[in-house]
């Protein structure tokens, strides 16, 4: 969509935010050099997060024949934000300080078959009782919820569109959230949530076009552009999970042949392994963790089918990756979710060589790979993020209100 | 990269001309519904354009009950655009009033061995002077010169950094063209000239996300979005000819292995054909284009060959449209360039009914897929309007100056 200048205003408003969480404390002046905005800006900015009680002002430093100035920090007790994600087997909630700290932690496990919407609903509720306990902090100071869900979503409306995993339909998860939790509320799904915890916290912080290739169960590829998230005309855009890599090849779950997702996501590694070694006891049939995980421990140990069925997946990782070097030339690929976790420094090492072999002499030049650098759970800091990301939205105007994705309290709270 | 503020109005300027183009006379209150910017913004820009003498005040219309609005239109001789589109075998040259309606066309022949720079350079600039002589219009209008060169260029030194049709490595086009021409000079490719096209006049207009899908010799899909071209981080985003559809299959000039060119670029049609024909009359072995009119011309007679040819493109077509649909969301597809002129409806109604094979059913349902609605040749159209918006960056500035890509003239007009 074509941005307006108050989605420019809210993007420096993120950027000078961003800079101080990375940097504090630091100067309205420093703040000037690092995002390139005028002072003028900066100051007007620096003013409405003050004013919002999300950063302070904490003292003076000493300028070379100058005035002293004016130092800035982010103001941990200002305001706490909390992150939710929910994923097929479990509801994982934490609550952070407003320099992203995590301060408390709630695991909530689903039960086969406990995915009714009422069900993960409450689960939830209990999460977020939970870590504002732990935390001790007060209702009030809790600036918002993210919640993330898979699948397709409707974030302005807060429905949950369509949740294969959990059987969703349409599912008003916001208006449910709301009777049960007192705070602003916002629904996006966990391949942007991780995006918007790249451009935040990890590697796409500052940088140009960004790509973050999330390989798990399921794969995307979450599209940071122009300095944003990428949503598409429909908020679906990151599938890259379901584009062709071998026409007519293996089923996908999708009904399409040879999606990307059929030969890198978790069931597709296991499909290589079996491929390249019928009775390999790596192979935890049914069992998709175990499975990598003696995947990443027999790599340590060189094991010789273990290599090459990490080598044989980073071929097709490798092709799918130079895809979208080729396609969209971004600044950096970074590649995150828990897959790439376990697999790590091995994994990258091929992609690296196979991307080499594949991708265009000068995108690729422009372009590096790396494994994400959040060692948090990214789902839960991105939903966090979202929430940050809402207060900030409400900052510049005159009478603040809710954003038109956050959902107010219709009960009280439990 | 990220956008400015600057980069907003100047959004914005382009927006309220384009709009005043496409449905001139018009009045400030009409440009601010169409819009959707304030009528102070509309006011504003619609008198930086009156200043520039691209619009003019065409009188009043009656508003029902209110005071009379004043209108303002397109002034076609308010300004000359040139543009230059540069192929492996000719130079076409175009002049355009303010309206884009073409005024006068140069063509100019490379013959074989004829592609040195200094021998290109010369055609252009015999187009050029060709075309300023037939419209009769003054240097002085002439608001400059778009230049679409094939492969990579970098647009803000003016370099051809490597085009292989043309076995030409950085060479410094707009230096040498300066020598012979006048006029503010703009460089840039094909893919992007044609995209630029499709904002503008085409089927991007006023629309969310888009791709231009090229089918030529080579194919490529450039990228709208957000309502500008997306360029990447080294100005080579697009390049989706060399995105993988058949892991290890065709061989590419590129050395990878079943990239989308090989299977939808004319020599690529001309393997299907082969494939399942071999001694087709159809078949013009070393002569791309008598093969692509003749498959053509036996689809709109039924032939089963043809037909098939057709088909089996589509398929590859259709597989390589719904991985731009499932990765990038977008609202339409165009496709354009001249294969696709000339296998026109026949084509798009394979390619749509295998695109609804392959692609997810969410975005799909958001996307349309067109052939480009511009009647005449989007690459020159395109690279006019790269000057179009060369003098519309210029037209906030206090001291109007030449944009940083713009080239002024360093000897004498030829």
């Amino acid at each position: 969509m074509k941005p307006t200048s108050r989605d420019i205003r809210t993007a420096n408003r993120y950027e000078v935010l961003r800079q101080i969480i990375a940097e504090s404390p630091t100067s309205r002046q420093e703040l000037a050099v690092a995002t390139g905005l005028s002072l003028a800006t900066v100051a007007t900015l620096v003013g409405e997060l003050l004013d919002l009680g999300l950063i302070t002002e904490v003292g003076f430093e000493d300028s070379a024949g100058g005035r002293p100035r004016g130092l800035v920090a982010v103001d941990p007790s200002g305001g706490a934000l909390i992150g939710v994600d929910i994923a097929e087997t479990y509801v994982h909630v934490e609550l952070f300080d407003l320099a992203l700290n995590v301060l408390a932690r709630a695991d909530e496990d689903l039960r086969p078959g406990e995915s009714l919407p009422e069900q993960v609903v409450g689960h939830v509720a209990a999460g977020v009782g939970s870590v504002v306990a732990q935390a001790g902090v007060e209702a009030a100071r809790v600036l918002g919820v993210g919640v993330s869900v898979p699948g397709q979503v409707d974030r302005d409306s807060g429905v949950a569109e369509y949740a294969p995993n959990l059987d969703w339909h349409d599912v008003p998860l916001l208006d449910l959230l709301a009777g049960h939790i007192a705070h602003p509320l916002y629904l996006d799904n966990p391949l942007r949530a991780c995006v918007v915890a790249e451009l935040w916290f990890g590697a796409a912080r500052g940088r140009g076009d960004a790509v973050v290739v999330n390989l798990g169960t399921g794969v995307g590829a979450g599209l940071a552009l122009g300095g944003g998230l990428h949503r598409g005309v429909s908020n679906s855009a990151g599938e890259w999970g379901h584009t062709t890599l071998v026409l007519d090849g293996r089923l996908c779950h999708c009904g399409g042949h040879g999606c990307v997702e059929t030969y890198v996501g978790a069931p597709g590694i296991m499909q290589n392994l079996r491929e390249l070694s019928p009775g390999s006891p790596l192979l935890h049939p049914g069992d998709q963790t175990a499975t990598i995980d003696a995947l990443a421990r027999a790599v340590a140990e060189d094991d010789p089918v273990a290599v090459k069925t990490v080598r044989e997946t980073a071929r097709y990782l490798g092709a799918g990756i130079s895809d979208l070097i080729n396609l969209l030339n971004p600044e950096v690929v970074v590649l995150s979710s828990w897959v790439a976790a376990r697999l790590g420094e091995p994994l990258l090492a091929e992609v690296r060589r196979a991307v080499a072999r594949h991708a265009l002499r000068r995108p690729l030049a422009a372009t590096e790979i790396v494994l994400t650098p959040i060692p948090t759970d990214p789902v839960s800091l991105g939903a966090a993020t979202f929430a940050l990301e809402g207060a900030l939205r409400s900052a510049g105007r005159r009478t603040p209100r809710r954003s038109a994705t956050a959902r107010s309290r219709t009960a009280p709270p439990s």
